[in-house]
């Protein structure tokens, strides 16, 4: 690979300064007319490429978006990240996306690197135990638009999309109650997070405007696995009184109790009810479908990439928006004892 | 926001040319010791700070390597990052997913923007109709690495990591011959496509050597989605003669068939057998468990990671790898017949 040309090459040729070619090269009205084409000229002849990372670095404009999240293989991830390239890649932006694995170090390199790549704007989805919030800031200070979505943290100056993961705990609930369950038990993921946390109070509100009765034991906290959600409804089960519904802050919890359930001959819908969050597409694919609430990613992609839009044009960057998104209960036939049917 | 200090102001204030400041600050063995301690020292006075991007250009390694992908909500695709992840992360490389959509001037656009933000390698699976392989040999010119995985296209001077699909094909026919099917369907999906016409190849040629009948009717070119899996599952159902068997190159197209045979009452696995490709998770989800052929993503992400380190560390870069895995069949439900117990 032959050396490249740089400015120091024309500099020489010329014998200027290098800071001179560099500020002719980029238009600047403190060098003559008669210089830039000098130097114009020299930089054809010598087949000088002004680098385009090097224009970003000069410009400040990349025409990359940075989105980062904890892991692209969930239904929501990677519907969010549908909706964002939907709104920016017409307007000319590349999406970039990283995943932190919910590690917080992680989280603050791959920001450092965005930045270091001159990102126009980044879009993103905390790490579950982020509370550091120095690298969030470091964006801004940069004048770059931060939007969160989904799992959010407090800063001054970023602006986030969520879902209203109370109201659709709260419906979950309510309809497991309208089906005529009266013991029902809340499947919760790590209650630190903002939106687990939601989801429960959601549940835990229905409750109460429903006269049902709250049962601690009813709660237990599991990751969102198959696995987990198999071991805690086990631990249901062998409860005293056990419930006849769950409501899971997560469809895999939900999926792993209903394979328990059946496998020890309980009927779902007719003797017990189950509701999952977050829509996954398996919650379609079963025989027996899986009631769930939709978080209407595409919907907050698209949201989270408007607002960054929006900042791009506004002269004053420090628009802060908060725009909290509606959930959609799907009622499918894992909790729909009142029309069940048998075939 | 204050201007950030540059190495202009750091050569005004010691009256030297800004290419000697910079010279310095980058340990250029033509500059004294004395003056780089001297402009060390007014840099740090100054609050000057090198941009990593601007180290990036001059050493040419941004510890970044792009992957590029169709989509990165299919099981191999996630699976795959995954692997890459859990060996460069480790190597203090940070990774950039970028999704193609299958467009293939997107590839292209996306290529472009990844060399400009310097990367240090790309690992990619092309777009289903790139035939151009010009953006390809960009990347090599520049002495890039370049690792294509699962669907590659030739091109001088890259390494590839795919799975034996034709193998993996043959040995869901096989198996689906020995299950005592005899009238096997298969759907394809676009065979312009390697991946895909490999397939096609394993099934015929599992056939022709168990002296099995190929029907022409029997092979249908679908869409890898739930409903094109049901329509095409209905066109075969609809023949004179249907089929007891289908090896499906895609597991939603799977999925769809079953759907639809189990909504005309057709038994399965007792009066028809499926087999799918690709792992998905849900076809372990259902009632009624999908068999399927496992790509190894993970491994096969692990591999690409390698070659693309081999390459980093060697000498010459001229390294072209190209690494075969074999896949490995995964028998459930929906295919055993042998074993089958109505319960």
């Amino acid at each position: 690979m032959s050396k490249k040309t740089t400015i120091y090459d024309i500099a020489k040729v010329l014998n200027i300064t290098a800071a001179t070619v560099s500020r002719a090269l980029n238009n600047n009205p403190r060098i003559s007319e008669d210089t830039k084409k000098l130097v114009q000229k020299t930089a054809k002849k010598l087949n000088y490429k002004q680098n385009s990372l090097a224009l970003a670095l000069k410009s400040g404009k990349s025409k990359n978006v940075g989105v980062v999240l904890p892991i692209i293989n969930r239904n929501l991830f990677s519907n969010v990240i549908r909706g964002i390239e939907e709104e920016l890649n017409p307007m000319g932006y590349n999406v970039i996306i990283c995943q932190t694995h919910d590690d917080e170090k992680k989280e603050a390199d791959i920001i450092q690197n965005l930045l270091n790549a001159q990102v126009d704007g980044i879009i993103m989805s905390i790490a579950r135990h982020t509370k550091n919030t120095e690298h969030f800031e470091q964006i801004l200070k940069k004048n770059i638009p931060l939007i969160f979505f989904d799992r959010k943290i407090d800063v001054k100056g970023a602006s986030s999309v969520t879902l209203d993961d109370f109201r659709g705990a709260y419906e979950a609930t309510q309809h497991l109650i309208e089906q005529g369950c009266t013991k029902i038990a809340h499947f919760t993921v790590d209650r630190s997070v903002e939106i687990y946390r939601k989801r429960y109070e959601g549940y835990k509100q229905a409750l109460l405007n429903n006269s049902v009765v709250f049962n601690e034991d009813y709660v237990l906290s599991l990751e969102s696995k198959i696995e987990s959600g198999k071991d805690a409804a086990k631990k249901l089960m062998e409860l005293d009184i056990p419930p006849d519904a769950i409501f899971s802050a997560s469809d895999l919890g939900a999926l792993g109790a209903i394979q328990y359930l059946k496998g020890i001959g309980v009927q779902i819908p007719q003797d017990f009810c189950v509701v999952g969050f977050s829509n996954e597409p398996f919650t379609q694919f079963m025989e027996l479908t899986i009631s769930t609430v939709d978080q209407s990613p595409l919907l907050m992609g698209k949201t989270a990439a408007k607002v960054f839009l929006e900042q791009m044009n506004a002269d004053n960057l420090k628009i802060e928006r908060r725009m909290v998104l509606s959930p959609s209960l799907k009622i499918r036939k894992s909790s729909s004892r009142l029309d069940y049917t048998p075939s």
